[in-house]
């Protein structure tokens, strides 16, 4: 998917929401435990339920890796159930890979080729030769980490470098400034946690066009209308991932409605937020 | 597998040698590909061929992503035979991996339940809870990145800290530092590249007793004696890959005995390299 096709998205559906599939056998409701593939059924009826509120899907692939072959292939059916069916949906890997970079091919190659996912997630704590290879396919994006939204966050992507010999900023921006020399960089976009609302600003003197994968709202804590507010740019420029309120909103049967409802809710704020940004 | 069994298996086999495991059909030799799996029938090869000079064997998750549901079959074949067969060998998921906490907790859940590996890579960036669910468990190892061997290490892990604000040093000493505080650090090993042998002696002030795993001699330019001179510890403290150079030897019928010559000389030269050392 091009970034252009993403942004139509959004416009046509009034939404900026990400819905992450971070399904744990154990939270789920249970009659699906009776299926043969009771994550892919979940997914399945998740999306079916969401479709039209949610741009894209972010599968967290540690909650498939965790189940072994089994959930690999749960997580294959879910991306493919997602691509022949609504095709206008943008996919996120949130796998956070990164090694050096014959093995960070390999690991492109697992994401955009074998899974066609339009996106995943890396680290950046390997620097350019470790995600270059992600940046090479066409249509294809990379969503570098930069400042997270739990608490080790604190510990390195804010530590402040030396003025006189690094930099004399925190890391986390200096991954943005650096990252934006990299070839191909277009095709980067950003890990920014809503936890950190009032950063958002700083960070978008940095990278004021390129899209932010925004995790953290509702229950990590972080405000929707904050991160809009510092957050926002022409093309609205975000996408904010919701998971375990909307995927776990009720544990019975009525599963599937209920995130409806949830998803329902955050995309009406979102289309609040948007007519009042874009209303001239 | 405990810490002072590996340390047992290196002064029995007289060698710190680690083999990466990171297979890719198109290096292989050809009359493999007829089997059913092929990446598995290369892996146990290799295995049988080498495991009385290795202490440790290292696949690199990338490259069995990348075939996706069958290449993570093949990876399961391999870990369970080297489980099944050499028990006393040590075996490292290199999977670079690392998320928010509950997510962290899947992946170890992956890797040290399901998949049953000694140990796993991780990545620093999201700091101390994303990495501390792996620390949890016991008798596991989590080996996290420091100071890595390729270009891009620059980039990030060498910037230098402001000394009034955050400490005045570079970010991959911050990283080791920090982490000797976090919860269960003794179940931390950390990975330090073998073409930056002059950084031993500071990273040895810092984590003297830990395990390092070495990365990058041979084919990435790495010196094995310099990595010695200056990172040896009183148990030796290192695990050496090497990766290309032992298991894509020859890529003939041939490959396994080739692999096997190629080893020996890496266990003869560790050998030596010991018995210099401990010669009191």
């Amino acid at each position: 998917m091009t970034t252009q096709q993403l942004i139509d998205q959004i416009r046509i559906k009034k939404s900026f929401l990400a819905v992450g599939l971070d399904v744990d056998l154990n939270k789920i409701p249970q009659h699906l435990l009776a299926l043969e593939d009771p994550i892919f059924e979940f997914n399945k009826a998740i999306i079916d339920a969401t479709h039209d509120l949610a741009v894209a899907y972010k599968p967290n692939t540690a909650f498939y890796e965790a189940y072994g072959i089994k959930g690999w292939l749960s997580l294959q059916k879910t991306i493919q159930y997602i691509n022949a069916t609504y095709p206008d949906i943008f996919t996120i890997a949130d796998a956070k890979r990164g090694d050096i970079g014959n093995t960070s091919s390999m690991y492109a190659k697992a994401f955009f080729e074998d899974l066609n996912f339009d996106s995943v997630t890396v680290a950046p704590y390997m620097g350019k030769d470790s995600v270059e290879p992600f940046l090479a396919f066409e249509n294809k994006h990379t969503i570098m980490l930069a400042l997270t939204s739990n608490e080790g966050a604190f510990d390195f992507q804010t530590l402040i470098t030396n003025p006189e010999i690094s930099g004399g900023k925190e890391l986390y921006k200096q991954v943005l400034e650096t990252s934006k020399s990299w070839k191909k960089s277009e095709n980067l976009m950003y890990v920014v946690g809503a936890t950190k609302a009032e950063y958002f600003s700083e960070i978008r003197k940095i990278v004021p066009d390129s899209f932010l994968l925004v995790p953290g709202v509702g229950a990590q804590g972080g405000s929707l209308s904050e991160v809009c507010k510092y957050g926002m740019n022409a093309n609205v420029g975000l996408l904010v991932n919701s998971s375990r309120a909307i995927i776990y909103a009720s544990n019975g049967t009525d599963f599937a409605q209920k995130a409806r409802a949830e998803a329902l809710k955050m995309q009406q704020e979102m289309e609040e937020i948007i007519s009042l940004k874009f209303k001239d």
